[in-house]
């Protein structure tokens, strides 16, 4: 083989690069000319000749995604495919429950586990005929220690996480799309660092329920995928079905994902992120925002406008408040996990734990008023512009297995706005993303905005 | 045994039966007139003798409960017990998750189910001291066919459900004190056929994680009591440190029970039970309101005022409305359930599931909507009063061991407004409740209200 053992996935040019499609294969699925199959044999091609390197994987169930395959080829020659994502490989977050697979939460504790019930979003996926191809590795409970996952373009280099294993498989176009979850940084920072596009939708936007979540005010069902017509697809396939979370009115939207849309104005965010990003990371950033405004986006940022300037101020004490809310929330589970085996939880996150001793109801209402003042400042700034745009991360994934830094992601976790991930950068020859921003419930116009600078990349 | 095994509790007269306290022995440990241990052996002499007929309890830890009734005589021996709750005996509905006892849920699905956790309320109970006597029976996943629990007053009666072990535990005195949950009516509902006090807090009160639910936005964690007194103390120090459900402020006020207050003005609701209420239980409601009126409260009703009327024309929908939120949210997870074992499920449930094969996303947005404005009515008219009275269910347990009708008790789940139990009437021999409604997050001072009208009770 001659395939580079420090980047399985090749060299990595987004302007050149392709990711794995899956609803452009349909009407050949329809036609005869492709099936759901041979679709599955090309992925677990790549999985075979990279999974040793990369280690996306917790579990792999093949023959029974072979089964589901062809009986999803047998409903296209048919003429009756159940739904839009019948025959899609997809690869679960292993902190997302499965009934026929193992869900061991990445951790030591839950070795083996075996539930009974797939979490709601597989289950209506699963339904829908979607190929459950596996179990992709994760941060023990989201927020231990990183994962065995490498990066696919550079092994040295983590691939962030804590949906680690999603978003390497699909930046390595093993499949097509995943499920991930995000409480902090973890479809965004991880798809950011593997090249892959992803959609944190608005808080709620898609039943978590069956997913393992050790802060459920910060957390949200992700998808990450190798377009932004997969991603909007099933992300609203499966929230139309599954539903939000409870309370929650989930994604809006027709399922057919919405044309390219091109933005009058966005807004560019420093965050707290800026005042540390690389300076690779930071050119790469200008020189995307110099093409948009060559293209006649108009860019406002913090000199253009006194909220945005507050708004900024506010963002630049994000990881303050982010930790204010989750050290009271993860104080339950992960106290009794502890009392139960100390031993076999992760070091970071039995340092985590101590933090969770220190603190108070009192502390955690205060944390709440602050996050609906900053929601307010966002959504009013949201109502002014298409779109807010940043680095997804300070660089690209770090050499070393750290999962890197979720500092241009808490903002949107902590508010619960949509957030998605353009795999249009690079830096030091490996994938870097650009985060674009919206108001609540916009997702499907945030979709529009993303694929019309997706596809701009290239003009 | 001279004990009636009909009426295993005796006779029920609101104005004489006194159900079991915690709180006012606490000064006894403290100087050594009583312990835990001894107070705890009360309750298992009490549950000997009952539990035969009662059938109130699907496990019962005693070893485990009797070393930690030591365990807090020696704190209080030692002057420093850990909180308000040290060495209370607590009864855990079996759909709350338990470290040391089996968890089934009620359900034969989960026969043997044993959690490596406790739920977030019982593992902060249980920190502060709280001696957990063992599990109270549930309805099958709150929402299958009765339970095996009877009515301590009536053993011909149900004492209603999904709470029916707690609700029958603490009528019965048992204990002081027990754990429910509530998504449509499981913890009033049985509080009033089984005459305890209860307490349904603002919906995200107290940290309802680890607890089964099938429909996340409906339900609540409840505390059933023998005294307002040690419902509040216990709600309000779960909460405190396990916190509301993630995302809220969970309960406000001190930890002490706020004195008893004289309401100036309550609104006297029909909702849509008043019309099918037996002429007993309407008998002894109206009764109870002219004593009221006597003691100088102001009655107000539909006729007072339009927008109660308004109100009163909503809650005449409020079932359909429930129907309309509860058939989206539970299917997930009893689709899996069903999926896995559809013989393992009781019939009333897959009854129900059928419906939830015929509803969608969009009609439960719809129903999102109602609820909202249904809220806002009942915030607005719950600002121009001290509280809102009803009965607490349209008559007493009836015979035969269905579940009882829960059509008083909806509109708090689905709004969710704190709601409490007052076992303060009678009908037919047997407990009936008046419920008291309040403002979101003015359950403080709904108990003072509570207290005032339990109290007078029998001035």
């Amino acid at each position: 083989m001659a395939r580079d053992d420090r980047a399985p996935a090749g060299a990595y040019d987004p302007a050149t690069y392709r990711l794995l499609t899956f609803h452009d294969r349909v009407p050949h699925f329809r036609d005869g000319s492709d099936t759901p199959r041979a679709y599955l044999e090309r992925c677990l091609e790549r999985i075979e000749a990279l999974e040793p390197a990369v280690r996306a994987w917790a579990f792999l169930n093949i023959d029974r995604a072979r089964q589901a395959a062809d009986e999803a080829g047998a409903r296209y020659r048919a003429g009756a495919p159940l739904s839009p994502v019948d025959g899609m490989p997809i690869g679960i977050k292993d902190l997302i429950e499965t009934c026929d697979m193992p869900t061991e939460y990445g951790a030591e504790l839950f070795r083996g586990n075996r539930p009974i019930r797939d979490a709601a979003v597989v289950y209506f996926l699963r339904k829908g005929g979607a190929v459950l191809v596996g179990k992709t590795v994760t941060v023990a409970f989201g927020g231990g220690d990183p994962a065995v996952t490498r990066n696919p373009f550079d092994t040295r280099r983590t691939p962030g996480g804590s949906s680690s294993g999603s978003a390497a498989a699909v930046g390595s176009k093993m499949i097509p799309l995943a499920l991930g979850t995000h409480a902090r940084g973890s479809t965004i920072r991880p798809a950011s660092f593997c090249g892959a596009f992803a959609l944190k939708p608005t808080f709620g936007g898609i039943n978590r329920q069956g997913a393992f979540s050790a802060a459920q005010s910060l957390d949200h069902l992700g998808v990450l995928g190798g377009s932004l017509a997969d991603v909007w697809t099933t992300a609203r396939y499966a929230a139309k079905h599954a539903g939000g979370d409870p309370g929650s009115p989930g994604l809006y939207g027709a399922l057919e994902p919405p044309e390219a849309r091109k933005p009058q104005r966005l807004v560019r965010l420093d965050m707290a992120g800026w005042a540390v990003a690389e300076e690779a990371a930071k050119r790469a950033f200008e020189a995307k925002l110099r093409e948009l405004e060559t293209a006649g986006v108009r860019i406002y940022s913090r000199r253009d406008d006194p909220l945005i300037e507050d708004y900024e101020q506010q963002l630049a004490r994000m990881p303050g408040l982010w930790q204010a809310l989750y050290r009271f929330e993860m104080r339950w589970p992960l106290f009794p996990y502890r009392d139960h085996d100390s031993a076999k939880l992760p070091p970071r996150l039995l340092k985590g734990l101590a933090e969770g001793d220190l603190t108070s109801q009192d502390s955690y209402r205060a944390a709440l008023i602050t996050r609906e003042h900053v929601r307010a400042i966002h959504e009013e700034i949201a109502r002014r512009c298409d779109g807010m745009v940043t680095l997804s991360s300070p660089g690209p994934g770090p050499i070393g297995m750290d999962q890197g830094s979720a500092i241009f992601n808490e903002a949107s976790s902590v508010i619960g706005a949509p957030a998605i991930n353009l795999p249009i950068l690079s830096a030091e020859g490996v994938p870097l993303g650009m985060q674009l921003l919206g108001p609540w419930h916009g997702d499907e116009r945030l979709i529009a905005v993303g694929r019309w600078i997706a596809e701009t990349r290239r003009a």
